[in-house]
């Protein structure tokens, strides 16, 4: 596996880097961004938080927005940033913002055209983690975290790979895609009319039928336009109480679906995942 | 004087909001975002800090990449970040990113046809600080800061202006436009041909000469690619010398021109305009 280096930048004491790579899982280039505090150059392997961007979004939004390196250089944690789907003029899309390139949901498609390309849950479970363990002065020890549709990414790909993340994080994730819009028409799009192939990448379904436990935190605004028809917190919440599954869920008053509100409590995610890692 | 309030997002407690609004100095409809920390809800006028964004920026480059928010909600200072430079089909405009829209380089332009619009200057000291001081609960104490075409900005603005700002600081600023190809070709345009009436613009030749001093911060990436041949903090540093200025200018290693330097170094400089607030 060859990567391509695109940009370098310091940022507290640290290096922000985006690389591309050909992404066999993927079949097409792939871009990341990766940000190395300065624990990184100390001959230490220090473990990696993966983060999952939301709808529209590229491997950009976060490490320019959310404030995370900050306290990532602090802790000592690596950041990867994926981006949402895979890219290209040879790969399948819709002219809607939410189905297509910018997209994937995070799954694994089954269905045609989506399915020669859209592998995004086997790419950031096991292609991109295997690149970045073997090219960055990382260890296996390894967190998730995400935003809307990439907070539904990660709580799904923890709960699925339990033994592979000591703690899971999202901020307003789509709780239940399987009840809502977005989920519907990309699921179906994705995967298919059958929906008990749904239920393997649906937050709510997972925690309910849990039995392993990855611990796991998530806030919402509660001024957030998308909450009730999309997110649905409180299906997650019905879930957890179901299994007993250790899930941290705070509504916040006032705020919304953005990044001021991603980067207003990003400070507790990571001290959340660094308490994990260094259990 | 009216204003529109275009956007509301809850931050760190306190709220980010866009407004638009006439200005009678530019001609023109202009926007402009403000961070209100949570200390503004309690009946307190609280200090302002003006940002002055770089060429081709608008009010939401700060707000959104700087982190800024996070300590200005700590401090109790309230952030106002204008646009760069008048909009509008109606404004003058030029090709280059570097003249016309996003270019205003905070002069009174003298020369048609960008006269008519050009008096970010005027604006930034006078009718902006007005709207502000009038519409929120603001006190008169000011700070004013920015980075690069903004770094010029703050510190050309807060030398003119002494008794009106507490404290200035600048990120990689635009120190000796008169000799610097930017410099040059805006200055051209806006101020014609004549370079005496360049010097009250350029932030070299005004310190060289102060004797009243604003207590003024600057930090420069050292491996910003615009350094040398645009920037020259050594002409800012020799200036200082020569009048005594109390310029604390600091060169970081391996940083860039980014926010990724900006967010950096941020919370030293919100850290120190509170401090002169405070005396």
């Amino acid at each position: 596996m060859t990567i391509e280096n695109l940009t370098i930048n310091k940022s507290f004491g640290g290096w922000h880097k985006q690389y591309s790579h050909h992404s066999t899982t993927l079949n097409c280039k792939m871009q990341f961004a990766i940000y190395l505090p300065p624990q990184a150059s100390n001959g230490n392997k220090i473990p990696v938080l993966y983060w999952l961007s939301g709808l529209t979004c590229t491997d950009e939004n976060f490490m320019q927005k959310s404030g995370a390196l900050r306290i990532a250089a602090e802790l000592g944690i690596a950041i990867v940033a994926p981006d949402t789907s895979p890219r290209g003029a040879e790969v399948a899309d819709d002219e809607g913002y939410d189905l297509g390139q910018g997209a994937s949901f995070y799954v694994n498609a089954t269905q045609a055209p989506w399915n020669r390309h859209y592998q995004m849950y086997d790419y950031v479970v096991q292609e991109l983690p295997k690149l970045i363990e073997s090219t960055f002065p990382v260890s296996a020890k390894r967190a998730i975290a995400g935003h809307s549709m990439g907070g539904h990414g990660a709580l799904t790909i923890a709960m699925l790979n339990p033994q592979r993340y000591s703690s899971v994080s999202a901020f307003s994730p789509i709780s239940n895609p399987m009840n809502c819009p977005w989920g519907q028409r990309t699921f179906s799009a994705y995967l298919g009319k059958d929906k008990a192939s749904w239920r393997n990448y649906d937050a709510s379904a997972l925690m309910q039928q849990a039995t392993q436990f990855v611990p796991a935190k998530v806030d919402q605004g509660a001024s957030d336009d998308f909450m009730i028809e999309q997110l649905k917190p409180e299906m997650l919440s019905a879930a957890a109480q179901v299994s007993g599954y250790p899930l941290d869920l705070t509504l916040h008053d006032g705020y919304d679906h953005s990044y001021y509100f991603i980067s207003s409590f990003i400070e507790d995610h990571l001290r959340f995942h660094a308490e994990h890692f260094n259990k």
